[in-house]
């Protein structure tokens, strides 16, 4: 087999060697590296193979990386990896110690800002711009942006701020009407709608933000790119480019089927078929827990109304937008407004069950404080994606959400061990709470196969004692205690295990009666060791509260995220790296035995 | 003296039963109360004056509270709540026990939507919108926003969805082109010049996000107001009437000096003069040592940038942009993008100043994790107004950052006893840090006259002994060690004092030898004792770490901010509220002596 052009790419200068005419073949090549790999090791498809040709006309006409690119979510960077000195380590993308799924300035002086989470590229780019500026460097700086991301808070408030800073910033709006799901607000509309060639005045919504605004243009049209972007290159100041793509381009099926071929799983790298798999005997992923769990809800109770920011799929809220489209809503990446949104529905009385990754309630986090626990309204978070979530990595894994949620006063704070207390948990928030909740989960499949219980009230606040041992007691949160039970069963252990299932309002005295009988505690959680369930046991245990006469006899070992970021890979690898895998509690145990 | 009209108004049906052409006296009246309590109680003055026409009109016009009624901020609602049944305890404003500053729900039936931080009024305003739909009711819904507010993202992720929601909204931009500070961005350009007339097609901004729009007009002609304001009422859907203000309109002075009169403090009611007060011996505020500070170490760093997110005043950052305009920069209520600004600079090696009220930086808590924390980004984080504030109340206590923030790997954060501490942390911050620094500091003045002493470069996590006692020793954070050093003087108490200053990375080495020598430990922090400085000692004292072998006969005595939002009143009276004022902790000493 011949060499293909591609090989011969190891970084952009290599690219800019090779004639304008020639970059279409190089196009099909990259378009097909990338659908081989993902096609055998998974990953992120369709945004990628929407902006190919955008990818290279941009390292071709740009003198990256000196021209500062970012790359907004970073979903679509495959390309832009490949191209710059990454191609042979394509295939170690998102594997542990592999390259990262999301742009990383450690790993390349072509990533000049680390992405994952949504809409913060104009502000990243803005300050670079700003900087050069200070420095008198005349670079160039592009951030290339998606509409649902632009759709985003933050993003406005960069294009408010770039508009009058002067700076020299190119802002390429990849408009392919979809993030993960299809793109929803007005602004969508609104785009959709946008015709190509200058209107005279202040007409266009970037305009209005002082940008200089060209397009739509097909991003798909090489040669038009290549010459809007060296057009690009010539000007100055805030400026806007509007390309239109296709996500999944070129791979038919992931060209219909834009949600599945978001991230598809392994398919046939020539059919596209996605690679079956019977999971009907499995046990279910939490999010169809959730997703099944709120139709049953919602069908027997017409106060309760769903919400989602922009992941009707990957949470499941689409079950209920399908069986109950009235009462349940996609509001895009929003989630600040979600969160407040959910707030002025509970002040009329409706029970709103909002649904938010746990890493991207980061972005509500005032809200939750401000607009919901301040105000004692009943909102109920379902906190998808809570723990380490695997080939994501750092950017996404829910792991603060425990301590960041724990110092609000008022807030209840849930975590099931499995669907069926899932379950029992969504079906007590919705029988007429007078706080906020906020429910955690992980992503991915439970164990067990028999989710489908009848519902059961649970007193707020209180634990399960899963048996009675001595010496040690394992206190668990969340979906960890299955671990627990299944180490303890097979192992023959005789110890304790308190199943915490709140942390707030924390059972003080089941932990009392722990701290009572045994040696040694063991506390293990998904979620920081500092300010999670380890930190909370220790707060009561130091003595601040009389009752724990005895805590002073009881060693305590604290069992979670330790403080420092968890990079991406498989779950079961991380949980080993963090020390929260069944092997180190084991370990822990035989030592203390 | 004769009953005035505006003394017979108790609720807005009373106010229903004058004729129109008496409205005009009775925004007189509003006009001239409001000025003549907040003269001599003090307050926020100059949005409320700017809204009385507005206020009255909206009462008038529509069913309050049946019609819902959000306020954003809140800062303009005095008048609001002086014709909704407040009058008589007007006086009682932001006082301990009397009413709130800001709308709240628990007050009022009319205050639908508790606020304080801004741009969340559409976000609930919609919410309880789409509730009605859903139950059918026939009501209307009202946001009333600023120039200042509607430009921060969240507004946006608002009206974008409110936009395609078919709910039946009304936006009231009330565009005085001012927040606190004069509004920045592209979007106020563009407000100032919106000429009145409706133009074709999709040609205006908000018009673009599927809102009908009407305006802009004169927000002081009462006729003007009741006309639009009836047509209003006769529409559906999502719509925006732009309302031109003054701000501080009726008080010469206030329509002048803007900033100055938003909150101007004691003033005479007649001629408008602010009651002067010799401050020259006083020590300074810790705001005017962070901007007399940052422009000392600009001066001598040209790296060194400030960004404020619409706090130039507030935080004096202002010093800042007038010595070194451009270099320090007013980003507007962006918090969020505030933040990814900074680390996008600190990418290209400046140094960011990045300075936020503590209750403010909820909004960028993704950001901070997300951008700065993950990429080891140097940004310097200024977190003014920490601790509890004052008057201002829940909304508005800087209380959960120390517990936020401590979660997060690789972050620094550091609480000045003084202001010669402060100083010396900042310039610490700008020597080539290669993490990120959170500076927390209160609002309002310190205690040390001669501040400005030569700067002194701190070891980072490092912490002071200010005295060697035996039995009880005092573990501080911030600045009640000032307190506890002038208790333990006058007292003569013979305990020991240490002063933690960072909370991260704690000064393990320092509180072990504080275990080893005393019976009791005594944490004291202005911020929630769940997540901060004690439960950072009993995570230590608790036995996960070997070394404190003696901690066990170690009792801890944890004092802080207590698991409640705190309410609004003199912080004298609220730091009794919380146990962390003098006689407090003079009275356990006393029981642990």
């Amino acid at each position: 087999m011949s060499e293909t052009l591609l090989e011969t790419i190891d970084n952009p200068d290599d690219l800019k060697r090779f004639r304008e005419s020639e970059l279409e073949q190089i196009a099909q090549e990259l378009r097909a590296f990338i659908i081989e790999i993902v096609a055998a090791k998974e990953g992120h498809l369709g945004a990628s193979l929407g902006v190919v040709e955008l990818t290279i006309a941009l390292h071709y006409v740009f003198n990256t990386p000196d021209d500062q690119l970012v790359w907004d979510v970073g979903h679509q960077a495959y390309g832009h990896k490949i191209l710059t000195g990454r191609r042979d380590v394509f295939h170690t993308n998102r594997d542990l110690g592999g390259i990262s799924g999301f742009p990383k300035r450690s790993e390349s002086e072509y990533d000049t800002f680390g992405t994952g989470h949504s809409s913060t590229s104009i502000s990243a780019a803005l300050g670079m711009a700003m900087a050069s500026a200070l420095k008198s460097e005349d670079r160039k700086h592009i951030a290339v942006v998606g509409d649902a991301s632009i759709a985003s808070g933050m993003a406005f408030e960069a294009l408010n701020h770039a508009g009058v800073s002067g700076a020299d910033l190119l802002v390429i709006l990849n408009d392919n009407a979809i993030g993960i799901d299809p793109s929803v607000g007005a602004l969508k509309y609104y785009l959709t709608k946008t015709k190509s060639g200058k209107e005279t005045g202040n007409d266009n919504i970037f305009e209005s933000l002082n940008f200089d605004y060209s397009g739509p243009i097909d991003g798909h049209d090489l040669p038009l790119l290549l010459s809007e972007l060296k057009r690009q290159k010539s000007l100055k100041g805030p400026r806007l480019l509007h390309v239109r793509t296709v996500k999944g381009k070129g791979l038919k099926q992931a060209e219909i089927d834009q949600v599945r071929y978001h991230a598809p799983g392994k398919f046939d790298k020539i059919t596209g078929e996605i690679q079956a798999s019977d999971s009907s005997k499995l046990p279910p992923k939490f999010q169809d827990v959730f997703g099944h769990t709120i139709v049953e809800l919602a069908q027997e109770n017409e106060k309760i109304v769903g919400i989602t920011p922009a992941m009707p799929t990957g949470s499941s809220m689409k079950m209920m937008m399908e069986a109950l489209p009235d009462r349940a809503f996609d509001v895009g990446i929003a989630e600040q407004h979600a969160v407040t949104l959910a707030a002025g529905m509970a002040t009329q009385g409706l029970v709103p069950f909002c649904n938010v990754y746990s890493t991207f309630l980061q972005r509500a986090y005032d809200q939750i404080i401000h607009d919901v626990a301040l105000q004692k309204l009943p909102v109920i978070f379902c906190l998808d994606r809570a723990g380490l979530v695997g080939k994501d990595g750092a950017t996404h894994h829910g792991i603060f959400d425990l301590a960041y949620l724990n110092c609000i006063p008022d807030m209840i704070i849930a975590a099931p061990m499995d669907a069926v207390e899932m379950r029992n948990m969504m079906f007590t928030a919705s029988q007429g709470l007078e706080l906020p909740i906020a429910i955690r989960y992980p992503r991915g499949r439970g164990k067990i196969v028999n989710w489908k219980q009848p519902f059961k009230k649970l007193e707020i606040g209180s634990s399960r004692l899963l048996r009675k041992g001595e010496k040690i007691a394992v206190i668990s949160i969340g979906p960890v205690g299955t671990m627990i039970e299944e180490l303890l069963d097979q192992e023959n252990l005789a110890c304790t295990h308190l199943d915490m299932r709140f942390l707030k309002p924390i059972d003080q005295k089941a932990i009392e009666s722990i701290f009572e009988n045994h040696e040694h505690v063991i506390t293990i959680e998904d979620g920081t060791t500092i300010g999670g369930l380890g930190s909370v046991i220790c707060d009561l245990a130091a003595g601040f509260n009389k009752a724990f006469a005895k805590a002073e006899t009881v060693k305590i070992h604290k069992l979670g995220i330790p403080d420092q970021f968890i990079e991406h890979g498989p779950t079961a690898d991380l949980y080993k790296i963090a020390g929260i895998d069944r092997e180190s509690v084991l370990k822990l145990i035989d030592r203390l035995l």
